[in-house]
């Protein structure tokens, strides 16, 4: 089986070299990308509720609207009094003060504590004036109408001062920062009801191929489920897209309409199929060819080396051309697709989790070509196992892999024990 | 500023260790965490559609209904042919063969290549029978009607064989999965339409506290902005729940009637304040004591204490009751709820995302319990700089953290270079 299987891959790679004629034919993939990423322009801010801006990126810095905490504040369950009344107090001789009204936490009244009484106050309810100092209740007998204190306070004790965790205007987050928990909790607790992010990109799917049934459908031999719009919707959703996904024929007119259909109601459109070189097929290639600033490259990289990118319509949406197997696709869409949609976001466009790890087979690679082989990264010692089935068609070892092993172009094998580069998977 | 911050946390600190009375009172981080996920039943699994699945936990082992590729193909764009009619072809003596048709991705057409013929082929199409071998167009003059071979080409080449992705009845993804794009994508490859997963968890969170007005509206003196729900919707959204979030007054009736009304629409509810030791106003402690299993205890961990937890109605759903302060109730989901919502969702409730750091500064701790100091790992050089600001009201500081540094409950103190247990945030 996995000599059958390495067969079939092996004459496909032969193919491949004969398919590339001269490696200068080729454009690598770091050029490829940064010609990609000069392009790309982060998405308009729009305001946003605090529920819907989380996980965007927050367009400008945001100051609190009142110093937090907004006022000074108890931090206990105990009683605000004036220090000095209970300077004395010791367990043998408890100082005793009549209890002159209790604040809870919300309580807007302006009340003074009066010399020689004291005021029950709960945790987070405001000062009253008056008082210096909050006894937690555990130093006293905790009584509704005559309250006995055991010990002494010094002055401040156990209060939150207005502003000790953020002085009025200061900045409470810069622009540029993704809003998780805790900073949508800050937002809110600043008095922000709504905060300017990036959106989350709008990204359509489309798979080309007649050959494509949907997945439950009876299909004929000739024809296989579409696998590619859900492995890319899927994956822009996971770089923090909203994405929909459809199939259509191969017909020229049937891809430009659906293209034309959607420009404006998408940020950013992935097609996968019809960009080989194999001509009236490529209906994805014959629709596009011309069309906005959209070039068809062949990328020095395997799997996927046919790619189409560009901008298309007057809002310049990017538009990718993704070749038709599945794991073309799927590594294309991580080198490529992913950095552009994070630009999107306007977060910084950072090179793939990477590292390296000691591989636990040898693998083979093209000449010229950057590989970019499915592994099984094991953490624990930090070697990463390449998987069987490398073939662009296969699935199933994607489906297992959680690693990519790069492969430079200038390298055709590395052995067991030596160091590759590897790509984290999300 | 900062000394002011800090005399304001000791001086809360040693009210805490005061009204904590005997170590004993209180109950190990580790072992409540223990009772609650013993409580936990993952969710009952629900057949989605593979969008709706994404995310979701696989709960039954998936055989492929077809094998992956359903039928042999061919891998390029060229010709089928048999192997034996150009074994002579060469480029000084092409071996020319008749074009008798054209067999594009998606024909379900049963063709057979006569010999002494051959067949236009497309990238993914059918072998026709006859043929046992496909030459890529590279190697021919690539013509429609006569085709020209400059080589031979070995049987087999450039065909993906019916089943070397995944054999007929192969088990595609096993129980326990958690489908990611490359997970979809096999499952629609294999024909699945739909798959079985443990769908998301509904949370139901709910801030108490007559203090709490929404962000953006006018507030008084006395009142604050309600930041709790924003951080635990969100933060349960982060952990793979679907979440609402809303805030109610402090009055035991209306807790009572918001949890009774979700109840039946809820897999797990969680709620903020109300639940220190301060007595009538600790609403949700007045509202639940008694109810279902529900437990209020003092766990030994700073911020976090006072902490309620037990199954409620006739579907136990959880309950979580968290302390009202933000620091508070972002330390205790992370330790407690994130837990029991992975288990929901079937995924093995695994430690958090544990490591050790340098300390970049000294940090204190009360005897008794287990710290959670918000910080700052700097992955560069395994240090961790623990953030000025570390009382349980300061949002700021959980907002720039990225690292909890945890100091054990027998450690009062741990030096600057000393190396200390850390849980890395999401």
């Amino acid at each position: 089986m996995d000599a059958a299987r390495d067969r079939a891959s092996g004459a496909a790679a032969a193919g491949d070299a004969a398919r590339d004629g001269q490696a200068s034919d080729m454009e690598p993939v770091d050029s490829y990308l940064a010609d990609i990423m000069a392009t790309i322009e982060p998405l308009a801010p729009v305001r946003l509720g605090l529920e819907s801006a989380e996980g965007g990126v927050l367009t400008e810095n945001a100051a609190t609207t009142t110093p937090l905490p907004p006022f000074d504040n108890s931090a206990m369950d105990g009683y605000a009094v004036r220090a000095a009344d209970i300077a004395s107090a010791s367990p043998d001789a408890a100082v005793t003060l009549p209890v002159a009204d209790e604040i809870p936490a919300g309580d807007t009244r302006a009340i003074t504590v009066a010399p020689g009484t004291c005021v029950r106050i709960m945790t987070g309810a405001l000062m009253p004036s008056g008082a210096d100092t909050v006894v937690p209740v555990e130093w006293t007998n905790g009584a509704a109408g005559e309250a006995k204190f055991y010990r002494p306070a010094p002055p401040g004790n156990a209060i939150r001062h207005r502003g000790d965790d953020v002085p009025a205007g200061e900045i409470l987050l810069t622009a540029g920062t993704r809003l998780g928990p805790a900073q949508v909790a800050l937002l809110a607790a600043g008095g922000h009801g709504t905060a300017p992010v990036r959106p989350r990109p709008r990204v359509v799917v489309i798979a080309t191929g007649n050959e494509l049934a949907e997945p439950g459908e009876p299909i004929a031999p000739g024809r296989i489920y579409d696998s590619n719009s859900y492995l890319l919707a899927t994956a822009a959703r996971q770089a923090g897209a909203v994405a929909e996904r459809f199939r259509i024929d191969d017909d020229t007119g049937s891809v430009l309409a659906a293209i034309n259909e959607r420009l404006g109601r998408a940020d950013l459109i992935v097609t996968s199929g019809g960009v080989s070189m194999g001509g009236e097929h490529d209906v994805v290639k014959a629709a596009l060819t011309g069309l906005g600033t959209v070039r068809f490259r062949k990328v020095a990289m395997q799997p996927g080396m046919p790619q189409g990118f560009g901008l298309l319509g007057h809002a310049k949406t990017p538009i990718f051309t993704l070749p038709g197997n599945p794991v073309s696709a799927f590594v294309s869409f991580h080198l490529f697709v992913r950095p552009a949609l994070l630009a999107l976001q306007g977060l910084a466009p950072a090179p793939p989790d990477s590292g390296r790890a000691v591989l636990a087979r040898p693998v083979r690679s093209p000449a010229g070509k950057r590989s970019f082989l499915r592994g099984v990264l094991n953490l624990a010692d930090g070697t990463v196992m390449p998987l069987t089935g490398q073939s662009s068609h296969q699935l199933r070892s994607l489906a297992q892999a959680n690693t990519l092993i790069v492969v430079p172009e200038d390298v055709a094998r590395m052995e067991e024990g030596e160091s590759a580069d590897i790509i984290s998977l999300p």
